[in-house]
């Protein structure tokens, strides 16, 4: 019996003993299982993160993602402006639309970027270091706050990333692991995208300055090429192109006259009216375009650039140089470049002229179109509100413009001020008409 | 009893129930303990491999990451031409040095390229896909090979991973899994990269451009700009500087003279000697190259580009312009530009005349040390191999150099030759002197 019993005995501790190392077994799977679930998260915020190059929708994706990993309401990415010693952010939740700045001693961002350490406060009113001022802009009501350094390779802090309101309850070790992980894979992608936006900004604002330089050698054609860019850029957009095909047409724009670099100053700058075979030496610039161009090595995205800026004075009818093309055999951006060059001609300045009347400019525009212009990028440019055109024909006299009659004149458009002044039944005194006109004779 | 019987029978039941349970359990743990770990891995290679912005170390990186994390023992990234429908790789274990490229109808990484499959093949020579030619070229033997398509976000095949030889029998579908995850992110990190270095060659291909298009408005000064970057790199180089130091300077040399794009024709070509007030103009150039770069804006990596590439007419006893600054307070990539330009204007053919006798050059170049030039810098000059001296001298004709020659100058200096030249001692037909006068003479 002793036996039997014991055996009983032995066998109930046994059975006890194993089903409690089943629930062992049960919560240690299911934390593993928990943490495989949150690594796999985290791979998808990783891929998604990766996929973007530029800085703005780079910022907003990594935040929604944290947002979402995390249970959390809100995210903000501040980075470190070194030089000022500042936090700043473009993007952020619940503040859209404009900069956030502020020095290194505010807030709770602004302490651990400066100390590096990570911050998990469950009630963010009871700590001192908390800066309430943007909840009592914003309306917003912070109950907790996970902020963590966001460190590059070399381990210093270039920023710092805000987690707002755990949606359940407070935020966790894990969490804290979790955005620690996921800060330093979006520290290396931020730092790509912003030497990507340096390289671009450094790359136009060559572009544009040797333009104004070349554009400079002759008083006529100042600001010609910044101003051919915007034209062609309005062009495109109300002609539907993508954001990349209007990319591609803008660095065209600029790097359209870049062949007068090998133009002769004297004729370039000639007063009296060239002989022919100045003519020729001056049409030359085009093919000195196109052989300067050829030899930078464009991106696949950027191949059509030589092409596009040397054909701006091919004309429908292949009575163009330098090729001589015809129609549609002529790039479409060349095609909208020979148009902007054309009312850009007609509407500078001439040296001791006034410029010229408008409908006489509006005339030569539609004279040409077809024949040698191409119609329907002439009916897409006149789409163009009055206040775009008039903020591009004084580019260079931005400071006389006022922000009223702008406002007033971006409710009409090129089309209107054509129809008004061609039909004799239209009123010519329209105080858009003259508000337009106060611009365009510089009469301030 | 039966009871008892019973009671124990199912008591066995359940115990064998609950031991067999602890064993399932077991196994599942480490089924998901062996994914932990092969995510945290995944997590690791995927940090590493974010933190690389240039091309071929990204693909090092990636490359050496796989083969750690699927324990094999080589790894190629193989990048789709989408142009010729090829397959290249630069870098690749076990064939460094050199590109390999293919077309889409070889082997296997074309086979995967190709039709986007997966292809985990245990047994190598009994694929009929599998291309041998590699293999027998290299002495290497493939036994079994994992290759997947890597996508790009659009889901499109940009390029092929191949992992050769499982160092421990076959590759295992979890390979499949954690492969098709890491080729994913890579394939972003390369296009980014891909994205970067066009943009840079594109910048770089640009200012060369532009400087040759402005060095020839002047016979005199075609391919000089180019030289000076070709010589300041060279001095930089023996001055230890660092890679990032050395981009810079080479920045700075090409843009150095883009202010002549402000000085008149007619002053840059005058073949007879300037007048005072000329020779100001001539000199204005320098403002205008400061004024231009001003403009342009720099990343903070290359924000000393304008002041360097202004300060290449600076002398160190201050009698330079345009700051007149002296010593330690002029740039050292300055002080290195204005011993290549003094260098390059020395050793140019002049209208006519032949290149200025060499040792001239050199007495001028060790007369300007210390009171005009930076003595140390002229010695760290002295020490570029004649090779190189003469691959930059005649850059504009290198289809004359001889490989032989060159390789038998890399044995001498230019302080060899200063040596040489100087000292009565040593004979001046020695074979070096003779081959190098060869070349300055351009007796070809």
């Amino acid at each position: 019996m002793s036996d039997s019993s014991n055996f009983i005995n032995t066998d109930f501790a046994k059975i006890k003993k194993l089903e409690e190392k089943p629930h062992k077994y049960e919560q240690e799977l299911q934390r593993t299982r928990n943490l495989q679930e949150r690594l796999r998260a985290l791979v998808t915020v990783i891929r998604n993160i990766t996929e973007e190059l530029y800085l703005e929708p780079l910022l907003w994706r990594i935040m929604d993602e944290v947002k979402r990993i995390l249970k959390a309401d809100r995210c903000t990415v501040f980075l470190l402006d070194e030089e000022k010693k500042e936090l700043w952010s473009k993007v952020a939740h619940g503040i859209e639309g404009y900069e956030i700045r502020f020095p290194l001693s505010k807030g709770i961002a602004g302490y651990v970027a400066k100390t590096g350490e990570v911050l998990n406060i469950s009630n963010c009113y009871q700590d001192p270091r908390f800066n309430p001022e943007i909840d009592r802009k914003t309306g917003y009501h912070t109950r907790n706050i996970l902020c963590v350094p966001m460190r590059n390779k070399l381990g210093e802090v270039v920023g710092v990333f805000q987690v707002l309101n755990k949606l359940d309850g407070a935020f966790t070790d894990d969490d804290v692991e979790m955005l620690l992980l996921i800060s330093t894979i979006a520290a290396s992608q931020i730092e790509n995208a912003q030497l990507y936006e340096e390289q671009r900004k450094t790359f136009n604002s060559l572009i544009e300055t040797l333009a104004s330089t070349i554009d400079a050698r002759d008083p006529l054609t100042a600001g010609h090429s910044r101003r051919i860019m915007l034209y062609a850029d309005e062009i495109a957009k109300l002609a539907n192109f993508s954001i990349e095909e209007r990319e591609i047409l803008r660095t065209a724009a600029l790097l359209h006259d870049i062949g007068k670099i090998g133009v002769r100053e004297s004729i370039l700058t000639k007063k009296s009216k060239l002989t022919p075979s100045e003519y020729e030496h001056i049409k030359s610039h085009v093919v000195y375009t196109r052989a300067i161009l050829k030899k930078i090595h464009f991106s696949w995205k950027f191949r059509q650039v030589p092409q596009i800026a040397s054909s701006h004075h091919e004309k429908m009818n292949g009575s163009g140089y330098p090729e001589g093309l015809k129609g549609d055999a002529i790039p479409v951006g060349g095609r909208i470049l020979a148009i902007a060059d054309l009312f850009d001609a007609l509407t500078s300045k001439r040296h001791y002229a006034d410029r010229m009347k408008f409908e006489k400019v509006v005339q030569i525009l539609e004279q040409g179109a077809d024949l040698e212009y191409d119609a329907e990028l002439i009916e897409a440019f006149k789409r163009i509100p009055l206040d775009r055109l008039v903020l591009i024909l004084e580019d260079e006299n931005s400071q006389h413009l006022s922000q009223d009659d702008l406002h007033f004149l971006s409710h009409y458009t090129l089309n209107d001020l054509v129809q008004t002044l061609q039909n004799s039944n239209f009123p010519k005194d329209q105080l858009f008409v003259q508000t337009f006109m106060k611009y365009y004779f510089r009469q301030y």
